[in-house]
């Protein structure tokens, strides 16, 4: 019943975080294929007890697995994800620049009872995939009408190199030294930056398009009436998400709370907020607190959201993915 | 046409910056009376040249002065604005704790002739007066419907605590020792804060229900459509706010760049975002980018937003107030 994997950008924040979930959801892999592009091939990462080496990823036949996961950058998964799929194997595409089934295993599974095999298939970025896991926990709590999201993402969004980036800014700031901007064309520690990269015609940037056309994927019912804007804060791991809901019918708070504290992937913060330092990081369930009335009357909701963006937003989405397709599809 | 003025809570982050800017506005005070409680009287602050002793508080007779402003906690404003007023000083309370009219000088200068002197006066909290500013430089652009707030403040909303709290917490942590959180309940350095304070039995901060409120006072167009919620980010000083509009006609978005573009307090970044650290600290004007429609179509206008919060939102707008209070109505 077990097939053999591939995960491709193994060396990755999101990609090590993967291959850790695997193994701890004991996914029925036979034979696990590291790869990575460039000078991350050749480093070794831990499975089920060994150090698995990483290898080229140029030079690897998909025909030797039949799925692979991509937790690369956009352009290693469009340059590599269709070559996958035509050896024979299923790609899930953690990256968004796939064209292919959207698959959360908690809001949506039936998606794949659609799908002939092998599929390319993909898991939303962070940030939508927990706003869509909040909004189908609360269930008929809520006829959702418009969603609106502010999401103050952190360094570890740029992967590992954000993270150095936002580490070694910040000891020159505190060693009285001038900040010198690499990774991002302005100081990152202690600011708020207001764009996430670079910002298209329309003035959106890439994971914002990402996130307002995964949540509409997502959440149909909402017709098209989000507004999600994405924004880089000075921390290191995890998604900071304000997020306001209309309904058209009136909300009961309690009943909110109730369907929160229900649900399996969400830890229901009561009475306070939740945050990545403090509650998130390494936790499997998102936490929400702050469940509220809006100010424009009882048809409105708001919640404050922390999760561990690489581990419970992306990776533990993918895994639990594989796991189903493994024992299911393939 | 000079008059005697005090400004008490002189030795805070605000009280400081607003004695600076009444000497930079040439401001026309006579002798300016500078005053703290507890172990802050007895300092002293350069004006004009000559270092000013703070005094206490407790023991001051308002008789002395035409108009005090009050850079101060609530408390210390709650307790004593309404002394100053009965003997004969207009208030201009900074705090947001004193029942009286609200002016922002660059919005409703009008609403002093409706009032008799001496008189309770307020400013708006900074993000408040930078929401409204920018609101009012759009004009005719925007016919307002609903207001979408989400406002990042920094370590100096709690003033000059805050911000030695947020770098100690900083330092410790990049010297790998135990953070000890002391002003605020958790960690902060690198850490998103979703409330600030403490919350009511609705849910919502103190400076959320002032924001909110003074924003529905300042805007009533809006007729109570407004959503503002408050986070502290690990920021020292600055306020970073994404602002979402809903307009009942569509918005011409080179109309709205042609009307911020000629806003005196407002300045434009074209083609790129603002940040506190880079552009917002130590000016006057507020930082407006990101000039955008809502994914929800062209009735919605999203702006990012960066101002110098202790300076522009709070400081600029009281000493405002003051020179055309002593020029016209006092």
């Amino acid at each position: 019943m077990s097939v053999d994997v591939a995960v491709v950008g193994a060396t990755g924040l999101v990609g090590e975080a993967l291959v850790e979930l695997l193994e701890e959801l004991d996914c029925p892999v036979a034979e696990l294929h590291l790869l990575a592009s460039g000078e991350s091939a050749g480093k070794s990462v831990p499975f089920r007890g060994r150090n698995l080496r990483v290898r080229e990823l140029d030079g690897f036949s998909f025909t030797q697995v039949k799925l692979a996961l991509f937790a690369t950058s956009a352009e290693v998964a469009g340059e590599h994800a269709a070559r996958a799929l035509a050896q024979g194997c299923t790609v899930i595409d953690l990256s968004g620049s796939v064209e292919g089934a959207l698959v959360l295993t908690a809001l949506n599974p039936a998606r794949l009872d659609e799908l002939s095999f092998p599929a390319l298939l993909r898991v939303p970025c962070a940030p939508a995939a927990e706003v869509a896991e909040v909004v189908a926990a609360l269930g008929d709590c809520v006829e959702l009408q418009e969603l609106s999201l502010t999401a103050c993402l952190s360094a570890s969004q740029l992967g590992r190199e954000g993270v150095q980036e936002l580490a070694r800014q910040t000891a020159e700031l505190l060693n009285a030294r001038p900040v010198e901007p690499r990774l991002v064309d302005r100081q990152y520690a202690f600011n708020l930056l207001g764009l996430v990269g670079a910002a298209d015609a329309s003035g959106y940037s890439a994971i914002e398009r990402r996130l307002n056309a995964e949540l509409n994927e997502l959440l149909p019912q909402l017709q098209g009436r989000v507004q999600a804007d994405c924004l880089l804060a000075p921390v290191f791991f995890g998604d900071a998400l304000n997020l306001n809901l209309r309904s058209a019918v009136p909300i009961d708070l309690s009943e909110v709370r109730a369907a929160l504290e229900a649900a399996e992937g969400i830890e229901l913060v009561e009475d306070d907020y939740p945050t990545v330092i403090g509650d998130a990081l390494g936790q499997d369930a998102i936490q929400v607190g702050r469940v509220r009335q809006g100010a424009a009357g009882p048809c409105n909701l708001n919640l404050w959201i922390a999760s561990d963006n690489v581990r419970k937003g992306l990776g533990l989405n993918a895994a639990n993915l594989a796991a189903l397709l493994i024992k299911h599809y393939l």
